[in-house]
This record gives structure tokens, C-alpha cells and sequence, in this order.
């Protein structure tokens, strides 16, 4: 059987784990990445991995590649570029130096559009040519799919969308100070920051008076507006208004047939994505009403990073043996 | 000699040429749309001007092709829908009655994206895989082209970034009623109502407190601000600043290697292309900075609907005869 090592490199945590042309992953495991001040010892550490994984077969296993999804990675360059929640500064040239240790196909790429092609190949947009891919997490990142390919932009930083502006210079900066960033809005962290906003503009009541910034948690925002809590249904609202007038924004841009969203908010579920999809087509423009879709991503949460991953290598390929 | 035909349909003109594979227009023709209430009549008027082009050529010429630019046309469908400065309402069949008067191979695409197949060809972006054109008339509308194609979306109507809304919804209306659209604020038209705005703003002296809205000309406006006019000065830094901005945002999009601009708006020269420079460095993500050059267009200013429009046909393409 062919595998692919997906590489999903992230700030806390770094998970390997060896994927077929289905996109199953079969073996994983996982370290992390704090405990490697120095690049080097870590690439190491993802070699010995990969090869403890691989002696974990009963039956011959073929490595034909590496696909590294990675925060602030430039797929033209094959670096990661000063990584805001990574050790390593400057320009990291991790395929030349992963190279000398694995002598296979490689690829590189940020995490957001790694996911999108695992979307492409793997998931819920199998044969779809135009789509996006939202991740919201800590932050907003996004992988962006025109004419059946991904878009990486002149040297591989396409894609960089929680931190477009849209409030004319006049909003909240992101954590690379990007003053109106959307991320600062739509993300995990934009949602306690709106909770705050809600609370400051609000006199009406909330759980939520009670409890400083550090100790809000996401889980407890949903419950609080399954509740009835005003401040948290009001917090969600106005999240969705922003990502639903950034969605039709990107629509203009490249018109896709469908957005995939994925990532901790939306375990919110309902109380964004009900909100969303309304004033989505609310704000969409009349050419696009009725003809783009707002889906959830079909990989599967603990191995999605992993198959995006995989998929950078797994993109026009066939097995040669199954 | 092989020519394709190049068509551009416009809401006052409509323009024809005959061009070669290397851009050059041999020759060309226009008559006023307005003119043709019935699209049948129109495209019969389009049938005979073609034939009547091709037969002013004094040596044997081969047609090839129709490529065709309009406002709201759909690459996808073949058509023009809802266009708002055109008289024929609703989804009008162009490709679909054309070529059953001309029947050679046929494509239509909205105006800009034609523009940026045309700078791609025969202009500037000679070579290029990743770049933006934006034309600055009484609208705005753009061309992205990424991994060397051309972004044409679901159904073919990507690039109306003349409507992507950078105010979160609290700006100006654009002529299709959308607030805070781009093209309300950076265009020719976006120029004049900012006029007003610093009028409004600041009580200082100015030719412009003698003029009415539908007195107000782009020329005009320029020549003031060369003479030190305050408020023509002011208009000009608030439009560079916002198009800075939003083309700030349109890198973290696709990460052009280039934007290229062209229209009426330009013809301001320095004084919008200067203070564009400035912010537009100062706005770029920091993964960004010194990477995307803002440059005008290469294609000559009468033939450049016209070739942009033959592109579409050009393009892949090599003459089976000089």
C-alpha cells in the first residue's frame, strides 16, 4: 500500500500520521512542537516518527511523499515565515533541510489551504472547482479554490483572510496588528472579544458580568445563549453579520460554488450558522443570490489537518500498488 | 492573416476590431447601442459590421473567432443578465444568437476580465501567473488572474469587486444599492461624491463651493488640485487611501504579483497613483511588503476593450496562418 506522511505542524502540538489515496489516515501520533527550540532536533524528531509509523505495519507500506501543512508557510518557498505561534524566527527553509533526511516528493503548504485540498480530495468538495475553505479557530484562516486549483499567490501566501479590513482603518487590531482585521471579529477569540463589546454597549444583564476575559471559554458563550443569555445570543449575532458580510465579499471575488467552514466555533453551531446563512443571502448581490452554499466541512476533526496535509501530495496521483 | 474579432459591448458605444495574434487592431468601427432596442437587430448590426471589416482588407484574412466584453455577462452561461446601463432586460442569450449568424467559436466575459486576459497577452502582465487588473471608470471593476488563468467563478461572474463592502455595512450606496461597495468610493464617479463629502467636512475655502454635483468633472478636479485647491487635494488622498486599502485586502486574497491599472480615473495621474504607493505599502500584511508592484496599463487606450475582447479567443491559441 502507498502512504503519504501528513505533516500538520501547529503551535502547541505536531501530528503525523500516515495516509492512503482514500484519505484514510492509518497510523498517527503526535508531539510538542515547544519542546523544539531547535529546528534541526525537530526535524528529527518528525523523521524518527514517520519511521517508527511506518514499522507499525504488519504488511509492506510504500512512503511516497511528505505534505506539510504549517502556519505562515510559503508553498513557492518551501519556508515557514516568521510564524507568529512558532520558536523558530525568520525564514525556516524546512523542505530543503527535511529533504536531506527523507529523499521523497514534499510539499508545503499553510494550514488553511492544505485543509481546502484535503476538502477537495477527501471531503465534502469532491469535483467541486470553486470553493473556499474557512477555518475558525483561534484565528480565521482560509484555503481558496479557483478553476479546480488552490490559489497560492505569487510566492504561496494566498489565502491570508482574517486579515483583510473591513471597517475603512477604523476597528479592532488582530495580533499582528491589523487594525479592522476580521479575525479580531470571526474567530474563537473575536467572539470574546464581541462578548466584551456586547457587555460595554449593553446595560441589560448576563451571566457574563461575572466573569473576566481570560476566564470566557467558548463552550460557555453557546450554553449561555442556549439559555437565554442576551449578551451571548447578541455576541453571536453580530458574528455572523461580519462573517456573512466577508463571505459576500469573497463571493464577489471569486464567485465559489460552496464555502466549507471548520474549526472550534462552530461548535457553536446553530447560533452561528443559523444567523449566518441569513444574512448571507441578505447581503449577498443579485447575481449570486440562490447559487452559493454555506456547508461544514466532511473531514473528520482529529485527523483533518493530517489528510490536508497528505493531500498536497496526494493532488493528481494514483497508488502504484494498493 | 488570421484576425479574431474583438467586441465590446458598452452602455453607450459598441465597439469592433479585427486582431491579430500579437494585439494589434487592423481595423475597427463603432456604433451607439442605444441605437438597438431589439437585441436581434443589434446582433444582425454586429453580423454586418464584421463582414464590412472584413472586407476592407485588400489581402486574404481568416476569421477565427468572436471574443466578446460587456458588463454583467456570464462566462459560464454565455450571456448578459440584469445589466444595468444596457436596454436589454433580464438573461440575454449572446453567445446563443450570435453564432447562429457567425458560426466560428464564440466567448463572452464581463469587460474587466476580458481587460486582464488582454494585458496578459499583448500588455503588461506578459508572463505573469498571478495578477489583478482594476479599470477606474464610472464603475470599478477588476480581472484576477491566479496560476495563469483567469478567475471566472461558479458561473462567471467573479471579479465585481466594485462591490465588495469595506464599512461594515454603514457607507455609501453603490448604483446596484449596495452599501459601502467599493466603486462608491474609488472610480470616477466615487471621486465626485467625496467632493461633497470633504465640502461637508471641513468649511474651508474651495472652487468646488461654486459647483454643483452634475457640474463637477474629473479634469476639473485634477487641474484644482494642481493649483493647491485644499478640498480637490483632500478628495484625492481619501480615494487613493480607501483603493490602498481594499487593494491591501484583494493581496491577502490571491497575492497578485501585480495589480494594473487603467480608466478615467488615472488620467489624474499623480495624483492618485502617489498617494496610492504610500498606503498601499503601509497597509500590505508584513509576509507582503516589497513583493507587489502597482503599475498602469500596457494596452493602448482606444483598442484596449477591443483586444482585451479578441483575447478571449486568442488566448492558447497560435495562427494557422501570418
Amino acid at each position: 500500500m502507498d502512504v503519504v506522511a501528513g505533516i500538520d505542524i501547529g503551535g502547541t502540538k505536531t501530528k503525523i500520521g500516515l495516509v492512503d489515496h482514500h484519505g484514510v489516515c492509518h497510523k498517527q501520533l503526535f508531539f510538542r512542537t515547544r519542546k523544539y527550540d531547535d529546528f534541526d532536533a525537530f526535524l528529527d524528531k518528525i523523521k524518527e516518527s514517520i519511521d517508527q509509523l511506518m514499522s507499525d505495519f504488519d504488511f509492506p507500506v510504500n512512503l511516497i511523499g511528505c505534505g506539510i501543512g504549517a502556519p505562515n508557510a510559503s508553498s513557492r518557498n518551501g519556508t515557514i515565515e516568521n510564524a507568529a505561534n512558532l520558536k523558530w524566527k525568520g525564514s525556516v527553509p524546512v523542505l530543503e533541510k527535511l529533504k536531506k533526511r527523507i529523499d521523497l516528493p514534499m510539499r508545503i503548504m499553510n494550514d488553511a489551504s492544505a485543509a481546502a485540498l484535503g476538502e477537495m480530495l477527501f471531503g465534502n468538495a469532491k469535483g467541486m472547482s470553486d470553493f473556499i475553505v474557512i477555518t475558525l479557530g483561534t484565528g480565521l484562516g482560509a484555503g481558496i479554490v479557483a478553476n479546480g486549483k488552490l490559489i497560492e499567490g505569487y510566492d504561496g501566501f494566498a489565502g491570508e483572510l482574517g486579515h483583510v479590513d473591513m471597517t475603512l482603518g477604523d476597528g479592532r487590531l488582530t495580533g499582528l496588528g491589523v487594525r479592522g482585521g476580521l479575525e479580531a471579529y470571526v474567530s474563537a477569540t473575536g467572539l470574546k472579544r464581541t462578548i466584551l463589546h456586547m457587555l460595554s454597549k449593553y446595560m441589560i444583564d448576563s451571566r457574563f458580568r461575572d466573569v473576566a476575559f481570560n476566564d470566557l471559554h467558548g463552550e460557555d458563550i453557546t450554553k449561555a445563549a442556549e439559555e437565554g443569555d442576551p449578551i451571548a445570543q447578541k455576541a453571536f449575532d453580530y458574528t455572523a453579520n461580519i462573517l456573512a458580510l466577508a463571505m459576500a465579499n469573497f463571493t464577489a471575488f471569486s464567485q465559489p460554488r460552496a464555502f466549507f467552514l471548520m474549526g472550534g466555533l462552530l461548535n457553536s453551531g446553530k447560533w452561528i450558522l443559523d444567523p449566518l446563512q441569513e444574512y448571507f443571502e441578505e447581503k449577498l448581490l443579485e447575481v449570486y443570490k440562490d447559487k452559493v452554499e454555506i456547508r461544514t466541512s466532511g473531514m473528520e476533526g482529529k485527523t483533518a489537518a493530517i489528510c490536508g496535509a497528505a493531500a498536497l501530495i496526494w493532488e493528481g496521483r494514483q497508488p502504484t500498488t494498493e
